[in-house]
């Protein structure tokens, strides 16, 4: 991406004239702690379905943008300078901007959102609609097509579940990081790979196929040097890195790695269940007397049905041991009224719809009221 | 501690006669992540058993000095400064040193060793002996009196297990740190009661009296804050502070809290176990059919006695749920021959016994040489 040194951010709207989207757009951004897309939407003129493919002017990528990991100021600069990259490559300018939607992680709290949107604020005019969202937010929406309705499961490098009920109710489960329980994660599964091999290695654990596997991979010699490369560098995604291994061993027969894929499976889908649960995004079910229902659990559940996004590495794996397939199982014995969707676009085109949707809602509301 | 200026660590030598110590005397050193303890000792006339309390001359306690955490430079001054403290201490110098055996955390290999014996040689004269072990050794000479047989069961914040035969063979256990599975330690068990309260709190797991317990603790009002205070700081030993709260809600009847205790005692146990048979400590078992063993896996294992030293904080809660009892409980079951020993001396102590005793045997081959 182009450096740009303080306020050249926004020079380029004086160098051209404005060639498209002089209709409208909206900016759709999903801010993540690896990579940062924002992607440029021509306004859509009311329609139902969406089009498909949905109208895509422009894209644009940067860096990290968790404030939590580079600071307020080094986030906000990497946001506004990717807003004005795609901008800049779909041939329009700010004048003609009707909404953006900022979907980041590390965005928690209310005022994680009035922050943001106060500096947001500045760079565009008073007419401009904003929208700050947790990326999971976008994630749902790039699977609904900007309708939050729904329960989404991320499984990348982390995981979290993240659903919204029709009104407007929302819940979450897991996203703690690994201290705090996402065993699930793609992080999850490979420390459950290294610690096998460690305790095969010290006698605690059955041998496994792991150990070969993953020495091999990481160019090491014994499983005594594990300890070192750990140490070496702690981020999670260079653990993560190694599912693929896992996946390996448990297509191969290995009985500890695919322990540890059915353990992930079930708790990516104890994580869905925590919040379809929460919200009753199932409906409400038949009412079986207190002993019935503790004998079937599930028996009280509804079978109302509602759209599981599926987003992430770790559920995108299209080899024999597919962790999304069996997750999408686990969860379909509950819940039969689940509709897996599997997003044919990326967050940030999620993020754009979402911002469409409320600016429609809005401008419905407003007609009513004149 | 006091500050040295370079080159000023010894000069207290030329200032002082020596007082104490003529005979001869020894320096134990435990030196581990938190702390550094050395003391001196002077040469005890052959004694068995050793004399109750063991004569100490003088004690220093210093910072950290694993070379992994503060580096090889840092690491040398603050183990030279200690020496020299406790030395100063007694009353004696350099010229009455007979032996030193340095016990310290992040030693691991031969290179290790070597590295450490090298400086050690450039301090003091050619006739003085040296000796360099991993922490852990110590803390089963100061069980054993300075015997290297048995196993010790560290876990404190960390934990691991190390073992020695009488004839010079040694294993290990765990001690690879959180990622890689020392579930056991006071980390462990702290995280395996964050992740409790995270997963009572969105659904996941049942409630539990732990999430007022470290809310309380901690100051917070929320278990959403437990991720904010997680990130803030990931020292380890932050986290293992909590196992106390943990201790409580256990014995006020909390069920999770009971289990996680169990589940840790039962890790524990395993290091334990995977050391003694690795080594076959309990010495060889009636053989019995294979069949039988598979049936009853424990009676193939030998009856033989070994020490069992017990250390860390984990170990030495005195309340009703006394981890280390379970442990001990658990590990009986299998092996009626361990002996648990809660050592009465510190392991800098141990380090010095281990020294003697390494300077006996010494001896005794030289006579014999003659």
């Amino acid at each position: 991406m182009k450096r740009y040194r303080n306020g050249e951010i926004w020079d380029f709207e004086h160098q051209m004239p404005v060639a498209a989207g002089a209709g409208g757009v909206i900016l759709g951004l999903d801010g993540g702690t690896t990579s940062t897309v924002c992607i440029c939407m021509p306004i859509l003129p009311f329609s139902d379905p969406f089009p498909d493919p949905v109208p895509v002017l422009a894209r644009a990528v940067a860096g990290c943008t968790n404030h939590n990991s580079v600071g307020e100021a080094a986030a906000r600069e990497t946001l506004e300078q990717v807003m004005a990259e795609a901008l800049a490559n779909s041939g329009s300018n700010r004048s003609v901007v009707r909404a953006v939607c900022l979907a980041i992680s590390g965005v928690n709290h209310p005022t994680d959102q009035q922050r943001i949107l106060d500096w947001l604020r500045d760079i565009f005019p008073s007419h401009v609609r904003l929208y700050v969202q947790n990326d999971a937010v976008a994630a749902l929406a790039c699977g609904t097509l900007g309708k939050l309705h729904g329960c989404v499961l991320i499984a990348g490098t982390g995981t979290i579940a993240y659903g919204f009920t029709e009104d407007g109710r929302e819940a979450r489960a897991a996203g703690a990081g690994p201290t705090l329980g996402d065993w699930g994660s793609g992080y999850g599964i490979a420390a459950q790979a290294l610690t096998a091999v460690v305790r095969a290695n010290d006698g605690r654990g059955p041998d496994t196929k792991l150990t070969s596997s993953i020495l091999e991979e990481l160019g090491l010699s014994s499983p005594d040097e594990l300890i070192g490369w750990t140490y070496a560098d702690p981020s999670w995604a260079r653990i993560a890195a190694l599912v693929p291994v896992v996946v390996s061993c448990a297509e191969a027969g290995d009985e500890v790695a695919n322990k540890i894929l059915f353990d992930s499976v079930q708790e990516l889908g104890l994580s869905v269940k925590a919040v379809v649960q929460r919200l009753g995004l199932c409906g409400p079910g038949v009412m079986f007397p207190l002993s019935c229902a503790l004998l079937h659990p599930s028996s009280s559940e509804g079978k109302d049905s509602f759209p599981l996004v599926m987003v992430g590495g770790v559920l995108e794996a299209n080899k024999r041991w597919d962790i999304g397939t069996e997750v999408i199982k686990c969860i379909s014995k509950g819940y039969p009224g689940a509709v897996p969707i599997r997003p044919k676009v990326e967050p940030a085109v999620g993020a754009a719809l979402l911002a469409w949707n409320f600016c429609m809602k809005e401008s419905l509301k407003e007609a009513f009221k004149r």
